[in-house]
């Protein structure tokens, strides 16, 4: 239905699909094409978090009375594995401002993922309000013009025996280089990353992309001189404009590092410069940190 | 048990009791105490929301195996009424690490609030990292002294025909005079409150407090010119570290109002300076706005 060409279906839509299993229940399936590659390949691959989210609220907004998933809470309980899941939604309340669903993955009898999303309507001009309305923005991240950014390319933990592959290979990150010394062995010291983020093939952003655009960067404890996976244990995120088209700019930071936990606060700004997202996460340190530390 | 003189049972422990009713089930009742009382006394009295998720979290950890709620998701669906309710405790997992249990507040066979939790276990001393064990934390909010604060007692929407009553008689709030000119008629026109949080009666802080912390203050909307009561929809917040006896700091604010909805992020610090607690929020902005605004 585009101007440019491209194919029928982006890789991202084929990996977040869901087909109708009953009533409330849908057959999905994890992709290796979005998972994360473990370093020396031993782990089973991961899925990104947000690649799953994304492919639970589509299961969600299936039967939804409202457009937009305005809040999302997704605990992470299992590793997915990639094989066939099934997503299973529950509908608690359906009102007239806002509608809450559950929906757990299940693999092998076991909730791998369980999410509460609330869905409601966001303006469709988010820059004409209506008569009277409140609105307020804070100020937007600051960052470097895209082109002096870091293409990430693949990074630490992203490349197996093959080379890069799977997230790494489908997403594009331009990050600011004020927040990519850990390349080179000398992390800024101060744990947060930005930058603009966007699918390598061509697809403009949506609420499902921006699932995955609230934790699109690499662990903001990167910054801190950590490595390895630090795996999401909660992230609850926040839609709050619909995106325009074109690269997202994400900012990431962290307020608290104790005990192996870590927080990571997200924003995700759309190419027209509005707030399109908001996302908080508690997140494990990687195990290999302390090893890895300088 | 303590060394200074104080009832058995403390208004708020009484309030957010839970009574076991057979497997994962347990009988609640909001207490109106602890409620907001509306202006004119026409609508039900609603309980401040913080104080039925510190209920619903008791009911958790009755049966958790790690003492703290770590990441607490709630979805606010129906107002609870003052009249016995029952909670549904189901354990999704159980983990070495960590466990998640979702949690519904039922009233007539209603969810009122559905909750997720994920509990773990935190440092028993905070200052005192393991060995090479990653630790950082951000700065703290800049408050007054306590002294200089502004004693909120009743504010708008708590006073009922009776006078103050409900959550307003509860909790001590002294807020930093810079977030307060709402009070009379000048909102300093940036969302965010800062304040001194406390049970008037001698309580020290613990998880269940805090879970009313991170949703104390008045709505950071007021600072816009906003009134009137602001629902929660959806509110999530992280147990960072077993507060310190002694008043708390909760600093709030706002990223972005439009359409109806804002956010809001609250850290709770406590009296030994740690960073016990930090929330975040999407709510809807109260339906006397538009007519309270200069």
């Amino acid at each position: 239905v585009g101007m440019t060409e491209r194919p029928a279906t982006a890789v991202f839509d084929e990996a977040t699909a869901v087909r109708p299993a009953g009533p409330g229940r849908y057959q999905v399936r994890p992709d290796e094409r979005f998972a994360l590659v473990a370093p020396g390949g031993i782990t089973p691959p991961a899925v990104n978090g947000g690649v799953m989210v994304a492919t639970m609220l589509r299961a969600v907004l299936d039967t939804s009375p409202h457009p937009h998933p305005v809040a999302t809470s997704a605990h992470f309980l299992r590793l997915p594995q990639l094989e066939p899941a099934e997503v299973e939604v529950t509908w608690l309340k359906q009102g007239r401002t806002a509608a809450t669903a559950r929906a757990a993955l299940i693999q092998d009898a076991q909730v791998a993922l369980d999410v509460t999303v609330t869905t409601g309507r966001l303006p469709d001009d988010p820059g004409r309000a209506a008569d009277g309305e409140l609105t307020w923005t804070g100020h937007p991240p600051k960052l470097p013009p895209f082109e002096e950014c870091v293409n990430l390319g693949p990074w630490r933990g992203t490349v197996g025996a093959d080379g890069i592959a799977g997230y790494a290979a489908q997403v594009d990150l331009r990050m600011d280089p004020a927040t990519t010394g850990w390349r080179h062995g000398e992390p800024s010291g101060i744990p947060e990353m930005r930058g603009y983020f966007s699918l390598r093939e061509q697809r403009d952003p949506d609420a499902y992309l921006l699932a995955v655009a609230v934790d699109a960067l690499p662990p903001v404890v990167f910054g801190l001189g950590a490595a390895g996976w630090a795996p999401t244990v909660e992230l609850t995120w926040h839609m709050r404009a619909v995106p325009a088209p074109g690269p997202l700019v994400v900012a990431a930071q962290c307020r608290h590092v104790s005990g192996g936990w870590f927080d990571a606060e997200a924003e995700v700004w759309d190419a027209a410069g509005r707030l399109a997202a908001q996302g908080r996460q508690l997140a494990r340190v990687g195990r290999s940190s302390k090893s890895a530390r300088r």
